[in-house]
């Protein structure tokens, strides 16, 4: 196995948390908490660590970014007179990507059309524009046990409460589809359960395209557009470095979240909108999508099936989509003390209490991406070396 | 003259305020207020109308992007094995374009490394994540009696005062370099009495490096970087489709300011980043630099010109760099009709009101943009239709 093949890929900036302040006013559940100073400098270890096998980031594959595609649209929008791919832009973003946009979700059932739609700077913005349209700071927001952790960050820094214990809320953060880090899907009943609370919900789509049995199942939009947030991204399905996200707001705010946007940087970046607009116009996304869920799906298969044979003692859920396996070992090692054993076995995960509102690290757990190894047999190697890890430290 | 030539540029969301409260307690000075709504129509009938000549937006020469070597750029950035441009990176942004931004900054006499700096989805992003840090909603924030409107709109939507007037502030907002709409340089005399205040700056460089009369002068964050906010941008000097800006916060703030930014939006595009960066280490830009402040001085003078030829009763102040002339006529018309009327006439402009932080249209004055229109004899051409609008109106 050469260096090369398993060197460490860009950084983990999408779903990692940059800091740490405990939202709710409960302690960590118990054991010493990796610090966020702590983590970021081992995250930038890792990244710089030659031959490591990295199951942290919740990166796409960049094998299957299309390069030759883009590099293609890229040329193609720059010809334009006027050049609109270089020059300011609307906030709300290119019309015909809004219509794209629009097009994949009344497939889905929901009922939007172009102007409803606003193109953001990746997903991460679209739900910070929703959280800041949700009653002012103190308001409390609902989310899973284990949720993404650039929400919970968010959401801390502008004053919410995070309840992640069925507690009383003012609104829900959720991701219906596949869940993050779990890669879970919301059951008839808990959708049902969601939605019976009448209260506004930020959906967070950010996987939905990803589900390995089949195309997005129906957003939550389509039950109560009224009070959704919906959330989407180019991120996981075609690559992160384009940074284009979208936000489709309840009709009645859809201008005061243009003018937060407007404040916020003005517009999402023209050329990447331009080059999408491209790109989609030219190829067909539905083809790509089967592709890709085919590709990760085999990819949880077989880290799990790694899982099961060399840490036969964790417990694990075969996920529903995304990009991750979420495992629960069956001993409690000091978190931080573990990730940097792992590291130096050449091996990295995201530590489970980054996915916690108050940043426990209890029940132990891991989320492990399997998405952006360079090859399948790294998903073999780098489950190996965990073991090996583990069987010293544990 | 061919209407394609003369086209309406894409939408003006650079500098032109999306929303329309106004910040202080006081009503507009003087006369009926061009409503925000009813100029976003009129921006965009504008926009939508052949053969008009626009004066409005801030937008740079999209004749001076330079295409093909941001073609070659972008196909050089997809070629790097991992293919970074196209993944996530870290939330401060791409080393090597930090490191060329601090280059810059010190050879201009401040003292900046490339830890220094925060890599920000536009300049718009920058003053929002400087102006956050500043002490919390309710803040003080001494702005020129005219000023950017994106930055007006967004201390507004934060819940900051804007002050206009001279009184006591908590902070400053400036462009001390060129001045947004006025085009001024502050003079020595005006630097030392803001800087003696020892209070916060937002320094907006945005338009520092298009001074007519050469490079960009020595920042304020070369006197005081433990209290300026330093604000930069390539959308005037290069494109603003790239939506890449930076901030240079003071050293103490800078993990703070980091958090915001990744609860923001995570980090700026990697692909707009991946390009500037090949761009820049392959071409010459202090060139480009010294082409473009010719080209825009030239501009400016043209213009000049034209208004002192069609409209001799109109007051202007030449301006010492940028995009645009700002103007006082000599009579007082509804703004809101006026607009109206000059794009029945083929011709655009931003209204003054625009830039005012209570909204005042009184004293009556138009920021005319010389930068964007396709050929230097569309300057005359558009003078000469407001000058036939204005004998009607006025």
């Amino acid at each position: 196995m050469d260096a090369t093949a398993l060197a460490p890929h860009p950084p983990p900036s999408s779903h990692t948390r940059p800091s740490q302040a405990p939202s709710s006013q409960d302690p960590p559940r118990s054991g010493p908490r990796l610090g966020l100073g702590r983590f970021e400098t081992l995250k930038r270890r890792a990244a710089g660590t030659p031959g490591l096998v990295s199951f942290a980031g919740g990166l796409p594959a960049p094998g299957e970014f299309p390069r030759t595609k883009l590099a293609a649209s890229f040329v193609r929008a720059l010809q334009t007179p006027s050049c609109p791919a270089l020059q300011y832009g609307w906030p709300e973003g290119d019309e015909d990507l809004r219509s794209w946009i629009a097009g994949q979700l009344r497939r889905r059932g929901a009922s939007v059309a172009a102007d409803d739609v606003i193109v953001t700077s990746g997903a991460q913005q679209a739900v910070s524009l929703a959280a800041q349209m949700l009653r002012g700071p103190g308001a409390r927001i609902g989310v899973d046990p284990e949720s993404y952790p650039g929400a919970l960050e968010l959401f801390q820094a502008l004053g919410a409460t995070v309840v992640d214990d069925g507690r009383h809320v003012d609104a829900h953060y959720l991701m219906p589809a596949v869940s993050n880090p779990r890669g879970r899907r919301m059951s008839p009943r808990e959708r049902a359960k969601v939605l019976s609370t009448l209260r506004p919900i930020i959906e967070d789509d950010a996987y939905a395209d990803l589900c390995f049995d089949g195309p997005a199942p129906r957003p939550l939009l389509a039950e109560a557009p009224d009070r959704v947030f919906h959330v989407g991204t180019f991120s996981k399905t075609l690559c992160p470095g384009l940074r284009v996200g979208w936000l489709v707001p309840p009709r009645a705010l859809r201008s005061d979240v243009l003018k937060l946007k407007q404040a916020a940087d003005l517009q999402a970046a023209s050329l990447p909108q331009a080059i999408l607009e491209d790109y989609l116009r030219n190829e067909d996304f539905d083809q790509r999508l089967v592709r890709l869920r085919e590709f990760y799906a085999r990819r949880a298969a077989r880290m799990e099936q790694a899982l099961r044979r060399y840490l036969p003692g964790w417990r694990l859920e075969p996920p529903a989509g995304g990009f991750a396996i979420w495992v629960e070992p069956d001993a409690e090692p000091n978190e931080a003390f573990f990730l940097a054993a792992a590291i130096e076995h050449g091996v990295a995960f995201d530590p489970g209490s980054l996915f916690r509102a108050n940043g426990a690290v209890t029940p132990f757990a891991l989320r492990l991406c399997f998405s952006s190894v360079e090859r399948d047999e790294d998903l073999d190697e780098g489950i190996r070396r965990l073991a090996r890890c583990w069987a010293e430290v544990a």
